[in-house]
């Protein structure tokens, strides 16, 4: 069996934290790397405080095979995330050519003035290496197993376009729902911990949904092995059957 | 001025890691948080990992003057936070009388049969005070000072209402919006670090936009002096109207 690739998320940005922006680039990063056969394991929403974010990259470059860090590389005051990230491997960092000369060809095409506010976005650490963005140009990096993006959700994904190629994956865990309409999850608690004894290899899950004049739960199962799955779907979607509702197979996944 | 009171969010589940569901409590949260004067300076997301449960809680709990957990206290197997939060206190955990009574008289009126697993959700540890539940019956608890929810997010909303009148809110932090469309956060990079420079009190963002044929920065001003602010407002008014921009100050916040 191969083996387990983990993965953190560190989302940075006072906005997040104050309620001003729902961060979406979790559920971004997490779809993209799961075909890939990297699990998030953790992530971690950050204020815009050089220290806390220098110290959580290190924690978790240490604790997990990769970092995803969205947010702060803008060009203004509050953009710290390049030099934290340069801070938490002790690294040098100040306007390096190659990314300058990025943003010189970028905004030669356009009317845009590369002012000192835009060169902040060519501060890249010693050592690292550029991630391509075929957004709005500025780049992220890659300095040893952190990968440093934007916060912009549409820049995120064009970034990674230019990360998934430089990853490892491991084990590619696969999931499957069992929709339970009208399903009491207080009713298959006992048999879905049952299940989940005699199927250690699998994880399952207990989604339950409120809504008004609508309730239900999802039943989900993770694992690496599409054999076992396929036997998972098959006693959950009896598990249903057996509390009077009517599964549904969600096919996509 | 007041003291600033600092909080944590905890969001706990697989499937906020797996990309499978999209976190909505952390907004929440933070919105009813920001008028009591309390600001989310920390957020983490976490897996279904006893330990990882208990050494996260155990750490913000210490470092942070509140924290507030979502998820994994309903009725099956993979509904852990109870526990994990009892251990990070090194509080015994088992069925309390209370919050039995809560769930007996919630089924009574119900066909709904009161199942070992649902038993799971009246685990409540040793000296925590119980959290109302106006929705499906099941409490949440406080613990010290750490409050621990649901995971859905129309009981989190349910279930801050009876959490706000235990808090002990500091000085309320006030946010003001410029919205600039067509301006270009680089031109105004310089400027805006000036402002922050001068107005050290008050902490300035900008936050870029880019869709198709629309794009453009939000100026966003946070502080709890409410003249300073307007002060500030003006400034930034300023700062677009001199990069050619028309200007909108956000009524409502």
């Amino acid at each position: 069996m191969s083996k387990t690739v983990s993965a953190a998320v560190a989302l940075i940005g006072d906005e997040l934290l104050s309620g001003r922006t729902q961060d979406v680039n979790l559920k971004t990063i997490a779809e993209f790397l799961a075909p890939v056969g990297i699990q998030i394991a953790e992530a971690r929403v950050l204020s815009d405080d050089h220290e806390r974010i220098a110290s959580a990259v290190r924690d978790l470059a240490r604790t997990y095979d990769y970092v995803f860090t969205t947010g702060g590389i803008g060009p203004t005051h509050d953009d710290i995330t390049a030099d934290a990230v340069a801070a938490a491997f002790g690294r040098p960092i100040d306007i390096r050519d190659d990314a300058r000369a990025i943003l010189e060809a970028r905004y030669a095409e356009t009317d845009v003035e590369l002012t000192p506010a835009r060169l902040r976005m060519a501060r890249i650490p010693d050592g690292a290496s550029l991630i391509d963005n075929p957004v709005s140009g500025a780049p992220g990096f890659q300095l040893e197993n952190v990968f440093v993006m934007a916060g912009v959700p549409v820049i995120v994904k064009g970034m990674l376009q230019d990360v998934g190629h430089r990853l490892e994956g491991g084990a590619i865990v696969l999931s499957r729902t069992v929709r339970g309409k009208g399903l009491r999850e207080g009713d298959i608690g006992e048999a879905l911990g049952t299940l989940q004894d005699a199927m250690p290899e699998l994880s399952f899950g207990s989604y339950p949904w409120f809504r008004a004049g609508d309730n239900g739960a999802n039943l989900v199962v993770r694992g690496v092995d599409a054999n076992a799955l396929d036997d998972a779907v098959a006693a959950l979607v009896e598990l249903v059957k057996a509390h009077g509702r009517n599964p549904e197979v969600d096919p996509t996944n």
